[in-house]
């Protein structure tokens, strides 16, 4: 097979626009209407478009792409198994792509943080991993109810969305959403009230009406809710009470694991364990869709196939992930790495933010917010970088915050390049 | 790039028993269990094992390789768009991927058919599908019950759990599944019954206490359920009804649609035109994920990301999609193809059970069933064609059937030799 | 104390037309509508209105005075109780009206039945005991899901409004009404169903979607659902379904107990033993609050004040109660003299609905209906009823059935008088 | 008819103990446990069992008996009415008894205090009146979620439970109890937060996962959740919240209302109008079943026969209530009254605690609970006080609070001799 000289479509007519979208795909599509143009290729940091323009990605497919566009090294993985006929697609059938993967998984990543968690395929999404977390937590606790946090994001499909704040993507279910209480995240009521002291109220309360929960779910920084870092005290502190009061601590690991903070479980930081971790987004490496729910061994009880997919088996996925997890965390140096270009980021911000009235900054690692007072501002800091070739998305309930999630392989340049992008199209917006 | 000399795992242990997944992955996992080796290539109809045994297919990623393993038409396709750094991972960002996807699907799917429905990508697998149809039925009719059948399978997260028949995945839930009412599938009550009596009855009188329902969701063929086959006639009978009482139309075709029943839609053999459409499985051609929403124009009442996921925009998956519809699809010889190995694999199905007591057939097009009366005995018939070298399953509540799904690319010689193991395995069992 | 010359309200003005209700009455107000004339005095099957009209009533409270208004062997009880300044007000605190009342409804009802179930006194009304078993039938199987039949009334709070099948009412809750599905009640397909034939093959299914129930909750005689008569054979069945399903059977026999069929209670002529039976209307004897839940005694699994109400201790019920069970139910002399006062109104409905086309009639003991086949007839005949003095009502989800339920105790003479009313209006409105 | 002379159950053997109920009522009951006593007669504040023992009644049918036992006012117009077979039951019938309950409501109640509430007759008890309450607020609002708070108690049926704190009687469902969220009542937190920081914080974020609320309902002071007392200021505040998000206010008066803390209306203390308002317990006077449902006028947007039940027309409970109305309640002398004897009782239970660490006392009106850190404590002052002849009960979570419902019409002399019991009793307690 000859992979360079076969141009199959030289007598396609050229997309040029953003027409076919507008004419076929349904109304619900949202991120083309931001970034009005139509996309072609992607290298690293770097997207090109059907013009030839290039744009510096910020985005990072929302926390997927965290090795960037078409990693070179998982790419020639993924080229020599496919050009090789590795199994594709598998169901929860036994590969050599799954088998090595679990093992990379274990050796890497498992083993040298002391975590013994059984291993579930849920499907290849963020959501299917969370509806399994919730379903195993229900089945072992035999309740029913799950607290969620303020502003959580956890998925579109019906359980996932119950315990997810957002009041527009709520309203899209079309049946009430029970089954889920929200509690304050961290720092939700301005510091101004002590961590729990509603939530473990009426924990201990026996007439306080709360449904005894089965598990608590929770983000250690909420992407899709503005960028909001909850402190490792207070992780500490919610462990603690899931503890003490027998609920499973799920932590959903799906934007911000794969070394998005620094290590490659947001929750190092803190030093907790928890009982059930889901994954998604980064963990195929190459943006390929893949996602894992991790079980403390005593908690699978699940009965076989009690919970299945046609697409727990993307192999091609396999073999991205367990290269990624190869190349990347082997050891503490990308983990390193991280952190520095965290720190770089942080210190621009905090200038910027220093500089400007109603403008304040937050985040870890890699995942940055620029918060406007004036939530409107956001939205034109986004629009004028776009328009200087820099894609980055808003986020927060009002679309208040700037959430700047660059793929952790950039170059130190291209961070520097797009924060300037960034700086310049916010003094813009603000002068 | 040179893709044939850098063996990157030439140091990497052999994986050669189950251990590793007997050790690390969760119990929830399933057809490893039935199929105990370890595959590691496919191609075609063919799966090879890591001891080199080689495997006929008629399982097919349980209907999502129709064009079989590593199709070399799409295979082509699939390397020249990853090598050339096409977009792989792109949201819902307008890429050239996934405008020549949607182009090529009205050119040679929708316009053909008269059909003019919108296309939403509500994330890449059947049950985001099956979420988004829900959730869009509700938000249009304000009401929330929606009308399941008996055996039907939807998926696994909560939304697509309510209208799944099984009671060992229901129990999953670990909640109530509620706002869904089963009706009697075609042919449910052995015949004795008419069409539709109690589910008409019910909704024409006010006062007996079924919640009007939103939707009904129907598969034409339960492939989970036990391969029951909905007449024509009665599914142009509930199209009547659902357009009689103000209700929806979905059809699943997740498993049915991209011509397994032998057309590319399931339902068209009936003539009827569906409000919303779910197609996932075999419609990303190569067995990557990648599902469809089709909604009736006036229907796509959704606002902007109202609905969302990270892997909506599964490029390589666009790709292989759009060539296996060119390939496949820009006229009728392939369905006709169809058809005719469907009644090859009738005729001798049909032979079969006219020499047994308590066995009987059914299906459409090239999914079939087996059926035995003694309901152990199809699980017997499967262990022993795996024996012989050949992958097929067990379906029905009691799995007393034995479902043929084998790729309706496979040749008339592997078909006549799968279907030589399928009898000599029952002819043994039944002996 | 001198009861007869104290005429507290000389000075009150007369309460002529309806308009206080029609200025301060909530529109909820529904009999005054039908009826609408202000009614002041009653005694037995008569009652009289502000302008000295006389009606006679076939209503008899919708079931609430089997025994007529202000009957005077219960008259004496009271006024001898409230003279002498017995216990009104008790919560579940020990009267000796209440262990009286026990001892006689073990005495007269429970032992010359074979029964021994313990009695609950849930609230005073009868969707107080509907919920206190529904309640109890979730907790006893650990279950949620509970069956209801088309055409059912239970009440209006939301457990029995839940399994009660009218449309408008349902609409009510304001929340989706889940955890309950309706089934055929007898008959409910014309018969050219077998019963059970649905309800049996999806519990025997376990891919069927229905959630196992906890219990089944049935009206031997649905009165409010249109004077829907289940035959014994098919209660029998329904009880053989019950046991090997391992449902408990609830009988709700709120409107149906004592008497109305002929028997105390209105399943002992198909030979069945509810598991948990609810008695109200008529078991206070004098249109006084009360109701009772009868429960297996192996089933009285109830927490101490599990289940409470302020008004479970209405003491002039228990006296009034007591009374009428001991004046009444001593021996069957009242049960055969509501069977021949039956088959009294039997024969003048059967012989006027053989002179009608369009008309038919069913019912058992002294629950008997009229069914027009145009439903606006019904409402037609209720209301030249009325303007003849006769006190009826139409029931069904259509309103298309006259409903009789006179008091138990009328003369034959009212019977006929009445029965001659509605037999001129009936042939007025046919005309 | 001579009512004096006519011993009825002369032959009748003596009821003089326990073993009827023990034997043949179900294990639900419960006031009967702790007050091991057959009581026979009332009259005022006194009851006498059958051994003609007489206990002072602090306890007045949990709040069913402000005007005392068998009052002779009422009692008068109650044998008058009989007597003269006055409608007893009426369902929605117009009767002379509801017509003058209605206008001396109005007159006497409503208009003094410029309301202009609809009326609804909800059936005879509390629960019956908050699931009206509840089901209209849905219906008005077209949400489904309610806002209750921290243990507070509505009452047993479905929706009241659900508004309900205490986790036993929650737990009675059997189903999970959900579209209600808790709020912290007043002062939950201990003072150390802001009123409403955590409700309005929630309302205000469209991100915080809180279903927009259709109503909030609330009692002023929780008289089961321990005599827990609302500051008007809350109240007030609650008030506005719901007017500047949208949501009824519901005031469930049911225990609190007809007198209890001084005013008619518990909420009048704090100047506002809830939307709807609940009455049960006290309304009907003389302990008799009666219950309304009070609602702002715009909002009675009930369908005809939407809510129904048996007993709503409660005809002797009107009589009785219009007494109360016209003798208590045609001026302010009553409740002048009822905070003179409030003082008296917070002055004694004020010194009483401020003799003894670990006892608090609070409350409002004639609602008086003495507080025991050490929860055992409580419980044991109440068998003392029943050993001396006072009946009082527990309430609040753990039992920890003595609730003080003495009838409001209790003499000082009374009064005074009760407390003396329950200050001994503590006394003796914590001695």
């Amino acid at each position: 097979m000859t992979l360079l000289d076969s141009p199959v479509d030289d007598a396609v007519p050229t997309i040029t626009d953003m027409s076919v979208f507008e004419q076929h795909e349904s109304e619900v599509r949202s991120y083309c209407r931001n970034w009005p143009t139509v996309f072609e290729q992607a290298r690293g940091s770097w997207l090109t478009d059907v013009h030839g323009d290039r744009y510096l990605d910020f985005f990072a497919g929302a926390g997927a792409l965290n090795y960037g566009h078409n990693n070179p090294v998982l790419k020639q993985a993924l080229l020599e198994y496919l050009v090789d006929d590795g199994i594709v697609h598998g169901l929860d059938m036994a590969t050599v792509a799954k088998a090595r993967f679990i093992e990379t998984f274990r050796d890497n990543v498992l083993q040298p943080r002391g975590l013994d968690h059984k291993i579930q395929f849920p499907g290849p999404t963020g959501t299917n991993a969370v509806e399994s977390a919730l379903k195993l937590a229900r089945k072992v606790t035999g309740r029913e109810s799950v607290i969620g946090f303020t502003n959580a994001f956890h998925g579109m499909t019906l359980g996932s969305l119950s315990v997810t704040g957002n009041s527009m993507k709520r309203a899209g279910a079309g049946i009430p959403l029970v089954h889920a209480t929200p509690m304050p995240f961290d720092n939700y009521l301005g510091g101004v009230v002590e961590d729990f002291t509603w939530f473990e109220r009426v924990l201990d309360d026996s007439g306080s009406g709360l449904n005894l929960p089965a598990a608590v779910i929770v983000e250690t920084v909420q992407g899709e809710g503005g960028v909001n870092v909850a402190r490792p005290e207070w992780l500490r502190g919610l462990a603690d009470l899931c503890r003490r009061h027998d609920m499973l601590l799920i932590v959903d690991d799906v934007q911000m694991g794969c070394g998005r903070t620094g290590e490659f479980f947001s929750f190092e930081e803190a030093g907790i364990v928890p009982d059930i971790i889901t994954l998604s987004k980064s963990i195929g490496g190459y943006g390929l869709p893949l996602a894992l729910t991790l079980i403390r061994p005593d908690l699978d009880v699940w009965t076989p196939g009690e919970h299945n997919g046609t697409f727990r088996g993307n192999n091609p996925a396999f073999v991205t992930a367990t290269r990624a997890l190869e190349h990347y965390w082997a050891d503490d140096t990308f983990s390193r790495d991280i952190h520095i270009k965290g720190r770089q980021i942080e210190e621009v911000l905090t200038a910027l933010a220093g500089r400007h009235q109603g403008l304040s900054t937050r985040g870890r690692g890699m995942v940055r917010g620029l918060v406007f007072d004036d939530a409107t501002h956001a939205g034109k800091v986004c629009t004028r970088a776009f328009e200087s070739g820099l894609l980055a998305e808003t986020s927060g309930p009002s679309d208040e915050v700037v959430k700047l999630l660059p793929p952790l392989t950039i170059s130190t340049e291209d961070l520097d390049r797009g924060l300037g992008i960034l700086v310049d199209a916010t003094e813009e917006v603000l002068a």
